[in-house]
């Protein structure tokens, strides 16, 4: 790769130099739908196993009770918390996604900038520039390494989570741009993340690692933490060791004119977003056909569909997620596809058993990750076929905020009975007002 | 790729089933050099400025007083000391080699054993066991994705070391094949590290850090933190994202046969490997013609030599390590190429600086990484030519182990004046004898 000096300093400097003024009115709401469907997930995956095992291991070496661990009473520290936030976020892929790098941006970075205004007096304007600058370099470095990054194996949410953290973490710290090169150079030489993880424990370290290593990266460079001058597109920097074409105008383009927080989507089902337009039809067809027999679901998708989620075996509810087979078959047989379609118990039921090997997939040219085509065959031999080009919650058919803030009322009540999270909700659409963001984590903790 | 299902499980198995008893006698003795060289190299390292910075700076998040950090009185908890550990072991590139991959194998390796040393009772076979495997496994890895992986700038000793972490801290833990190939799955999607980063503090990091998540790794593992079966031969695995042609023979050939720990070398010098021939040459000629005054150099080294370490201009001691400029030219000016040659002091001298401009460096084909050639050319016109085809220190011209333990009384007295090792080396000498090496770590701390 022919190194471009110039490259992370022109990030950095964006970063930098950046206000609260300069970030349009569209960016700021999509920002704070991001943060409320963050606190939905989070607190979705605070209860699990992986966030579980992980803060019993970090509390036998953490220090201090600085910042707040989503959905539960415990407190631990920063970078701990900001592990544990991220991983919980994700672990039911359930999160958002920047369409263009298939990214989950919030989950590494709501995290760090949370943790970071646990550490320091943060303002809510502070707090949502910090947040759409970090969300912006995670997506333009996602987006220079693709499309090859992700369908090599990278679970590009980790590896580009981490400048995420630090360059939020890093503008909240106020850093000039040369500790900003730094903070990304240090984040830049944790990049790390392995798709062969997904549907195991083992993807939340990464992800977590990601908010972690993000915001140390930046604590670090504030310290005077120095690193090399182009971290990123240096002759055996970020880019050359991912050893892809680099997209350039992907990277840099638009500059802080387009924002890729405007090219945010919130999921409506906690599946891998592929399988969703699959989901749509699936629903919309069990619905208008409540008493339909189904022998034989043909799928059609991107190959992206094939190549991350042709799983007719299943055996957990992690691996669920990103089976569209079984995904196709709990929304079929029970009419729904939220968290307990695709728990342990869902994928033992045997009617959602024996539908799953009935569903058959095939890549079609032509179809983008948000379209799918389906045919459903009947037992009384018809055939119906629906097609859909915009999945909900994609960039065409957006969540109305009212749906995102449902999603957090069903997740927080999920957790805790009568766990009341409107205060969380007005504290999100009102961020911009406040004087300091410090307790925002805390209203995602039940009482 | 084509994932190789099973690949992952045999090396663990390898790990869980391999006995001291099952381990040579010159294993053994070469494990024991290596920690010997490991001590020197901390407590040259233990001093710097990343590695304060870091401790500082985790201090902050830090929990209980668990490790050792070599060389200082502060303890810390057990994650961090690995991570403080592995950082300066190997912030001066001093650190042992392991030729056939360039890893520095013990560097993220040692540490993580210590810190479990610490945490729970280990006995000297039960601690070299854990090394000489720990050792294996790194070395194996790093040699299935040689020769393409480090040249393209992944800095193999953090991308490797992190398996090496957890391999031996598994072991010690006693964690079953199924719980071992977690470990290694988790430690799989850690793995990072760009070379970049050499020269600048940013470095440290990812060398910390594969020690931190090794180790962490495998205690998640023991926890029943599960992760894929195949993490390294999957589909999407470590093997596949790192795309490079897998040395199949390299990972397995001769496994619990062969003993990587025997082909590891110690530096005499403290700069990157491949400058270490021409520091000999230099040093050699120099104490041969300690008048002649040298107009021109003219080196020949193997590819790599340019790759790695052409360096005509530096500005700080760290850079001065990766320079052969400077440490040829230092090495003439002052007749060592010791700690003290590689300072900011030394990069500032006139007179190194006036000769670093008339060092010329060609890659030679058929030269070996531990072989060169070069010319000197003196002011009375005359050409001196000199070769050598087996660094000091290399597997074909290894350090005595008199010379290792001179190294490690140089590195400790210049840490603390009157600070008596030997104690440290004969425990070290004396450990297949110990009940117990928690006190190891704590004998490299002066008192």
């Amino acid at each position: 790769m022919q190194p471009r000096p110039g490259t992370t300093e022109t990030l950095a400097r964006f970063v930098v130099d950046t206000r609260w003024d300069d970030i349009p009115a569209e960016a700021r709401h999509e920002a704070k739908r991001a943060l409320l469907n963050f606190f939905a997930v989070a607190l979705a995956g605070c209860r699990t196993e992986p966030v579980a095992m992980a803060l019993k291991s970090l509390a036998e070496f953490s220090g201090g009770r600085q910042a707040t661990v989503i959905g539960r009473r415990d407190r631990i520290d920063a970078l701990s918390a900001a592990f544990l936030n991220a991983a919980g976020a994700n672990v039911f892929d359930y999160c958002d996604t920047h369409l263009p790098t298939v990214v989950h941006p919030t989950s590494p970075l709501a995290p760090a900038v949370l943790a970071m205004a646990e550490l320091q007096r943060v303002t809510g304007p502070e707090f949502l520039t910090a947040f759409v600058l970090g969300f912006e370099i995670e997506c333009r470095i996602g987006a220079a390494i693709s499309p090859g990054h992700y369908p090599k194996g990278w679970h590009i949410t980790s590896t580009c989570g981490v400048f995420a953290a630090a360059a939020a973490a890093g503008k909240l710290l106020g850093l000039a741009a040369q500790p900003m090169v730094w903070a990304l150079g240090t984040a830049a030489t944790q990049s790390a993340g392995l798709c062969e993880c997904l549907g195991w424990p083992a993807k939340s370290v990464s992800v977590g690692n990601a908010a972690r290593n993000g915001l140390w990266s930046a604590l670090l460079a504030e310290k005077g933490f120095a690193g090399p001058p182009e971290p990123l597109a240096g002759a055996q920097g970020f880019f050359a060791v991912m050893d892809e074409p680099v997209n350039w105008s992907g990277l840099l383009d638009g500059l802080g004119q387009d924002w890729q927080v405007a090219n945010n989507s919130i999921k409506p089902y906690p599946s891998g977003f592929v399988i969703h337009p699959l989901l749509d039809l699936a629903l919309d067809w069990r619905r208008a056909n409540p008493k339909a027999v189904v022998e034989k679901v043909r799928a059609r998708g991107n190959p992206l569909l094939l190549q991350r989620t042709d799983r007719p075996e299943v055996r957990t509810g992690r691996e669920a997620q990103v089976s569209l087979q079984h995904a196709v078959a709990a929304a079929l047989v029970l009419g729904r596809a939220g968290l307990a379609e695709f728990t342990d118990a869902c994928v033992n039921d045997s009617a959602v058993s024996a539908l799953r090997r009935k569903v058959e997939v095939a890549a079609k040219d032509g179809l983008s990750t948000i379209a799918a085509e389906m045919d459903f065959v009947t037992s009384d031999g018809k055939t119906h076929s629906v097609s859909t080009q915009a999945a909900r919650g994609s960039a065409a058919n957006p969540l109305k905020d009212a749906e995102i803030e449902e999603k957090l009322r069903i997740e927080a009540d999920s957790w805790q009975k009568g766990h009341d999270i409107q205060p969380l909700i007005d504290a999100v659409w009102a961020v911009d007002r406040s004087e300091d963001v410090s307790s925002l984590a805390r209203l995602a903790v039940p009482g």
